[in-house]
């Protein structure tokens, strides 16, 4: 990481969650000033213990409500993470999901309009509004067709922020993630990733379901997107005319078949099972079957590259969870 | 049109307006019993004069508080035309427009689940969000490249429909219109299409405006339209595997250029003139060129092709507002 970020003022939203307190602990230790606001909402992996030792100051507010001219005015870079991510809470509740990933994002945009016009932002953005891949790898003009509701509104998310650089300048890049995985993720249940149950499951000596088997799979792990974030933003300062008003897919290590990974899994833990299941009739017509990115756009304008392999990452991900997953299966926040 | 309409319980939301009134018209003389539901909002083009002869119910009501369920309880159909249109006003009002796109939508989806599980519906979409062509004719699997918070939030009023389809299997088509013209249309400015104002324009004796002149788009006339949203309908009951949870296109008569269309409306009025403008800087970076549709998808499900040319359609819009100018240039509603 260059220099660039001593004394850079950042605001980080969805900082108390697992990627944003990672970004927060990354941007901490370059030197910059780090503001993180989260609504520590349970389900959304968001706690205190996140920040711990980061330097962050984080800010226990909503999107959906806070004040938020006071907390953007004069930053130089957003990281925007906050957002709902669950595809299951979508269906169940897509009022909630359209407020918090539409509404809450055009207040957020109408307070950098005024409280910090030339601030650049790097938006997390996701993979699943693709819905089932037509063809892979797959690239970015991938047709969107989105699965859930939430797929609708974390695509409307994205543009929103895009049309922030096309219509009025502002440099902004979106990040479209897929599985990522590491340290701080939510392993209570499978609400956000099925690896974090995966996690969960082979620490408690339980073997742990694999839906299917033969989907493939691309998994980032955490380092590797922290250091992609941080990329994408000193690329929208070096690079404008080739980062800004993108969005570009972020894959991982090597793609895997689900069966594969549950493999790696076991080993790393070096302990585990895992059941096959099949498919019930009605998540079948859901499923994606198998995805991975095509990322050498992001790659090739940032010099990017992941550098934790799948098995290293998985290791070190067991090995971290191992003496803190009592902390991590308490009440969330 | 078929016999099948003949006592069907139709609702039509956005009823007042330009195509909803239009629509109401043909299904009261096909024999439907139908409801139309308008907020009656200033700048939506909805009046009540233009249902008057239609048979249809007017209900007065916002799909964003409305009670809707006793509205949609045990309809056959609905064709959903609410919708917020208006390019600047969304740039202006983001909040607003997502409102009436996404979160209206959300409640009238969540009303017709629960009030009529089996309804067909036609919902109206838009090229709008398709942006810039990167190619021409534009098909439907043309990248979405929104160019105004109005583009994101029809994509998503429009994906939240699909879903419908493709989660819960209702029988449901989008529309993709384009530009749409014919008697009731919105003429008291150019809110809604330049069309309006060109038709005031000739009729006040004034010159319009073209901006550019060598764009190509194409137009639909009213009645071409009405009787796509029929012929969806009728395809969601015979052929539901090749029209349910698509989107299609809609073009109409050949393309032609702005230049070449202004040329035509002289003709069609008899009168008239127009003046030639270069855009503003500011404007052409938002100005999507030249778009006309690749329709064929839904020609062939449907059967359905234009009945009315350019030249004939522009003649009858302006023989209907000759002596109606001033009722559709007095205060709205």
């Amino acid at each position: 990481m260059s220099g660039a970020w001593r004394g850079r003022r950042v605001f980080v939203t969805g900082g108390a969650g697992f990627l944003g307190s990672a970004l927060c602990h990354a941007l901490g230790a370059a030197g910059a000033e780090v503001v993180a606001l989260d609504s520590m909402l349970p389900g959304t992996g968001a706690r205190r213990a996140n920040l711990e030792g980061s330097g962050a100051r984080l800010v226990e507010q909503d999107l959906r409500d806070a004040d938020l001219l006071p907390l953007v005015e004069g930053i130089d870079l957003l990281f925007n993470l906050a957002g709902q991510t669950s595809h299951a809470g979508s269906q169940a509740d897509p009022f909630t999901d359209l407020a918090i990933n539409g509404h809450a994002q055009l207040r957020l945009i109408a307070a950098l309009r005024q409280g910090a016009p030339a601030a650049r932002v790097v938006h997390a953005s996701t993979r699943q509004f693709y819905g089932r891949p037509q063809f892979l790898p797959v690239t970015e003009d991938h047709p969107v067709v989105p699965p859930d509701n939430n797929g609708v509104s974390k695509f409307a998310a994205e543009q929103y922020w895009l049309l922030e650089n096309r219509v009025h300048g502002r440099p902004v890049a979106a990040l479209r993630l897929t599985n990522c995985y590491g340290p701080r993720m939510r392993v209570m249940d499978a609400r956000q990733t099925f690896l974090g149950i995966w996690v969960r499951r082979v620490l408690e000596g339980q073997p742990f379901e694999i839906w299917g088997g033969a989907q493939l799979r691309d998994f980032s792990y955490v380092e590797d997107v922290t250091a992609a974030f941080l990329a994408a933003a000193e690329a929208l300062e070096r690079v404008p005319e080739r980062a800004a008003g993108h969005a570009f897919n972020l894959g991982g290590d090597m793609p895997i078949s689900l069966q594969d990974l549950g493999d790696a899994m076991v080993a790393a833990a070096g302990e585990g099972a895992y059941v096959l299941k099949t498919f019930p009739a009605e998540r079948a017509a859901i499923d994606i079957g198998s995805y991975h990115a095509d990322d050498r756009s992001f790659r090739e304008v940032t010099g990017w590259a992941p550098r934790v392999t799948l098995a290293d990452g998985l290791r070190r991900t067991v090995d971290w969870f191992r003496p803190r997953l009592p902390a991590y299966l308490a009440d969330e926040i």
